[in-house]
């Protein structure tokens, strides 16, 4: 297949974290198209010291494309991921457009990577709090049944794109100054200095989307289709770096020693837990990071098969723009020997 | 009794708040007395317009003082409570030294007031995480019996005093500069966009003192001594109002329609619930206020007698000075009908 690599989306946080992560990663392409709606295009971003202009993008844009990285929101991934396939390429989508969709493999390579061997061309990006969490529960998966999970989560800004991030700074100016941030041009409660009890849209069952995406998305990864899953997705005034509080239960004790000593050997995480030493999972500590960072493990006290920990990571890199790229690296490099 | 009331710890976060609460309230008192350390004296504070002094604490400080509202840390309460109180004074206080000892009660006025009933001269005042979500739990206790509890935390800075919110704003301004917020003064990570799984001190089952402390009052003040309670507890970048992502398990199903018609009817809360008008509880509504603010009610997807709730209120009022100041109100007025 072709080497050349398109981003769809290229200006966004989510784009641009593409683009750098190709370039870190010293990604194997052989062309580079940097596409995006026709009023952020006209600008150009560097890339492995070349000035790359971003272009509109057009059913041409995609000609010659081997993977088409989308970072756009759903309506755009379902206009234009028919029209790249097409074209001949693989669409790896970061929007939750396609996660849902039983004919769509949902991908964390780590973890069910294997759905790449039958070369899907479209495949689905998860969630920026439920990559995290499924990552460090997929850890613990040899050691004990899932059967219950409990997730509170405190999600940056940046997950809310470019704009909510100036009105963050906006916010805090105000606050500074020692008036109350105001709501946002969009209308929404201000992010400075507040916790936002609403991601997404809201379900008919009181839950918001973001928290029926966390849930939907662990039960599809992990394959535990009927996994009970609860949670609470709340914006905190936070740059980068998504947390969450996990509490897991398990058909099984699993210790916080046996718990950190799986997390130890697993793929794409880290432990920061020595509480003695004040060491635990901080997004400051994992802003521009890979790794997911887990720590905080103790035994639920309502429960001595449940385990309680915190992970956190880069919400652009993990939770997005990485899991996007290791995809493709991993759709590039075929079928394995199973891990 | 005097209806002389003194202050210890009057110059702190809590204790201004609690001198802010007795001018707007019209506390019945007939003398004040603004105590503090030999560090924090010689300065002055306001009260209805006149300039009171703030003098060192001394035993001569506590004489002819009828209630003596105590704002300051353990070691400090647990040396001028017997001197109060061997002055005369009934000592209200918000430090954790007392609150775990049976022979104390730890009182939340809407729901164990009752307990002031029998003149007790040492009143603990509850943790500034647990009395609200004790608050919300306790108007439910009509609905059904509660079996199981999982609270995860947004605690504000304010929580941590004074020097802590100047840390926070010294954090911001780095971060506004476009550098990382450094590490503050007593070594701990940085508050600002930052979010700190540590509060207080870590015990040896892996839970902070802050999570236990919920667990224990929580169990104390509702009188369900064996309730099985977990908690992350959690410092997020806010100024003023914690939160708590609350999964209460019930032994029946508490619908959100019950849980609000009960939350609207009982003191001390007020609902704010209307997902599609953007309607729900958060920090910046509440700072300032006195009510705990409850929404966010849903069924818990992993049990259908599970009730998931999202509480915010005035760490500095409800969760602090309000509780305090209230308790004496109600132990001024003396016994009184059950409620």
């Amino acid at each position: 297949m072709s080497r050349t690599v398109a981003i769809l989306g290229a200006t966004g946080q989510v784009g641009r974290t593409m683009l750098a992560l190709l370039e870190e990663r010293a990604f194997p392409l052989s062309g580079l198209r940097l596409l995006a709606s026709p009023r952020q295009s006209g600008r150009t971003l560097r890339f492995r010291g070349a000035v790359v202009p971003v272009e509109p993008v057009t059913a041409e844009g995609f000609r010659g494309v081997g993977i088409a990285l989308f970072a756009v929101k759903n309506a755009l991934a379902q206009e234009w991921a028919p029209v790249a396939r097409a074209a001949g390429a693989v669409v790896i989508d970061n929007s939750s457009a396609y996660r849902y969709d039983d004919a769509v493999p949902l991908v964390v390579p780590e973890v069910n990577g294997d759905l790449l061997d039958a070369r899907p061309t479209l495949v689905a990006n998860p969630n920026c709090s439920a990559a995290p969490v499924v990552l460090a529960l997929a850890a613990l998966q040899p050691l004990a049944t899932l059967q219950r999970l409990v997730v509170s989560t405190y999600q940056s800004v940046s997950g809310a794109g470019t704009a909510a991030l100036d009105e963050l700074e906006r916010g805090v100016r105000h606050g500074l100054a020692g008036s109350r941030p105001p709501a946002r041009l969009d209308g929404g409660p201000a992010f400075a200095y507040n916790c936002i009890p609403q991601i997404d849209r809201f379900e008919d069952n009181g839950y918001t989307r973001e928290e029926m995406k966390v849930v939907w998305e662990t039960r599809k990864i992990l394959r535990l289709p009927g996994l009970p899953v609860t949670v609470t997705a709340v914006r905190v005034p936070v740059r980068i770096g998504h947390s969450a509080a996990v509490h897991a239960h398990f058909d099984r004790p699993v210790t916080p020693d046996a718990a950190r000593a799986a997390w130890r050997t697993f793929p794409g995480l880290e432990v920061a837990d020595d509480p003695a030493r004040m060491v635990y999972p901080m997004p400051l500590d994992v802003a521009g990071r890979d790794a997911v960072i887990v720590g905080r493990a103790r035994v639920d006290l309502t429960d001595p098969n449940g385990l309680a920990f915190f992970a956190v990571s880069d919400n652009l890199r993990k939770g997005a723009a990485l899991n996007a790229v290791q995809i493709a690296e991993r759709w590039l490099v075929g079928p394995t020997v199973a891990r």
